[in-house]
């Protein structure tokens, strides 16, 4: 595979308070490096190792395999590659996908993700496939001659350099570039069009400066992040790509400020959780559109006298703006595929900021390990 | 259709508190009346509907579409389909599958289920399948003449009777015999050899006496219930095919007693929501292994000093004891396949349980409507 050095050598703290800020606001860098040189034009199969495009030839479907952060990566990366690519994708945590007996599509490409390359069950079931079960193995590690890395057939590395804090930031967004540009190379074999692709690139090329511009919403989020000290609930909701972005914002919140965040898909708040909203559950919405903002205002209205309040991540030119009881937190115009990466961004600074004013341990938060390699 | 009456004919509340107790209580009969006579020897394709069979013989692959409990159900067939049946199956929530971009595989079954036949969004689903999408629709419904029920191409009707709490319960086991028995029909197409499809149909007939005893725990399970009722928060976890087991009981508690009670699979504690568990957020383990069992032990001593406290719903010949921060609620031994339903209603029971001595108004949720209709 191409040697390109790590963007983000140093692990020095520098200026920053904590790792985990200094490492969200490496993402510009890191996802640069990740992208590289060569992607300027096309993505090239051989990114993805030796012997990638006969491989490629042959996938007809993809299953995603990973555990914490990095099973949220392969979520947003199945609409990736079901609506850009037209292959059908499925995606499962590590441990359930292990120790299940599995009925598997043929033409199956097993993809694992994980940071460390070493994440105790997502190799395991790297280790525990069946004979033809999979076409091949490819994957997406930021760790150059891990366990992951050395056992599988193709390898992608993502450039983030070294991650300290727990809370997974940069591995995270450089792992949706892998991704999207798996997206690109399959896609192209399928049902990616010359023109797709060409728009999917530069789009991907504007994802570094989107995600500096994000960072420069970090005074109002942070201001924003004032209204979730006090809390012991917050529910986060999205609908298709922006769903995943959601349990990965929930999760950043649990990990390290340890308020009970939890996502839903935006449509099933009247199948539950609806019921438990009030003014210690605040509502977060990520990226809603017009008409989904409406469903979730009018089903808000219903637990107005419990003091439900609702904080909307939006597009600055969907000219959301606050009213009472919605908050919005105006958002980079970007392209559709640069959603999910910088709405994230948003989420890692507001769970950065409630556990900073917390006082919580951000970089190592109680019982959590940045590896996970126990079973 | 075969036209068998509802087991289940009154909405009287006679001597019970609640329509959820009454129609917890229901459910050996609503069972049997769903499994019907005519399971004894062998389930008829004609149980699906005119032409079934025909239908059954071109599946290849399975697509379930649902919201809430019902999507639960679902997620529970995805195991017994690959497992059993050997058939690939992929679950998901009607609000987002019908928004979406798919890319599905050939020779595929769409299945929605739905206790009204009226969920709006699952109707949606069914509506707006791209042309040539699947190869025929089916829908598991317990309300005849609905929507659902008119517009699919097959149908399996529950025979659950009127099921007045806002809470299902009845629907959703009922559901999973539905699932059995589409387990069994199409299985024996596939990798269902005939003594397991007959070992299947032994099994399902000794679930409503399996319920039954399970009932008979209600005593005890109040008791536990008393250990909850002044949480805020609960996680449940579980694995392989009691992960869907503890989303229902996370969204039975959620539901009718406003507990923030969330769902893991059980591999996935330590990746993010082990930071949360303290006095306030008790850990409630579905039908955990002995190998499992040990693991979470270990997980939950590193909380201890926190005051962790694990509850653990298990085969009573699994032989686990109570010892120290671990509770252990002896369940009735009983064949695999049946494991989920009988686990459920240990489930309902304790959701019920707090919610009443709470005093929460267990029929009528606040916020929650019986049937979603609107989307």
């Amino acid at each position: 595979r191409t040697d390109v050095p790590d963007a983000v050598e140093s692990v020095e703290l520098g200026d920053f308070e904590h790792y985990m800020l200094k490492e969200i606001y490496e993402q510009p860098r890191a996802l640069a490096a990740t992208l590289g040189a060569e992607g300027e034009k096309r993505i090239e199969d051989a990114r993805f190792g030796e012997g990638a495009g006969a491989i490629f030839d042959r996938v007809q479907s993809v299953q995603i395999v990973a555990c914490g952060t990095s099973y949220h990566a392969g979520l947003v990366a199945r609409y990736w590659l079901e609506e850009l690519a037209g292959i059908p994708c499925e995606v499962e945590v590590a441990s359930e996908f292990r120790y299940r007996k599995r009925a598997p599509h043929p033409g199956t490409l097993l993809v694992t993700v994980s940071q460390s390359g070493e994440t105790a069950d997502t190799l395991a079931a790297l280790r525990g496939q069946m004979a033809d079960e999979f076409v091949a193995s490819l994957v997406i590690a930021n760790v150059d001659h891990s366990s992951l890395v050395r056992e599988s057939d193709l390898v992608f590395l993502t450039r983030a350099g070294a991650e300290v804090g727990v809370a997974s930031t940069k591995a995270f967004t450089t792992q949706l570039v892998a991704f999207l540009m798996l997206t690109a190379v399959l896609g192209r074999r399928h049902a990616l069009g010359e023109a797709a692709e060409r728009e999917l690139l530069n789009a991907l090329h504007r994802l570094p400066d989107m995600v500096q511009e994000t960072l420069s919403r970090d005074a109002d989020i942070k201001k924003l992040s004032e209204q979730f000290i006090l809390k012991q609930h917050a529910l986060f909701l999205g609908r298709g790509i922006q769903y995943p972005i959601a349990l990965e914002g929930a999760l950043k919140l649990k990990e390290i400020s340890y308020i009970h965040a939890e996502a839903y898909p935006a449509g099933e708040l009247k199948h539950g959780p609806l019921a438990l909203v009030d003014a210690e559950m605040p509502v977060v919405a990520v990226a809603p559109g017009d008409e989904l903002l409406e469903k979730l205002k009018s089903n808000l209205e219903e637990v107005r006298s419990r003091g439900g309040e609702l904080y909307v991540f939006a597009d600055r030119n969907a000219g959301f703006t606050d009213e009472p009881r919605v908050h919005v937190l105006q958002m980079p115009s970007c392209p559709e595929v640069l959603k999910p990466a910088i709405y994230t961004v948003a989420l890692q600074l507001l769970a950065y900021h409630v556990a900073v004013q917390k006082g919580t341990d951000v970089d190592k938060p109680r019982n959590l390990a940045k590896s996970v390699t126990v079973e």
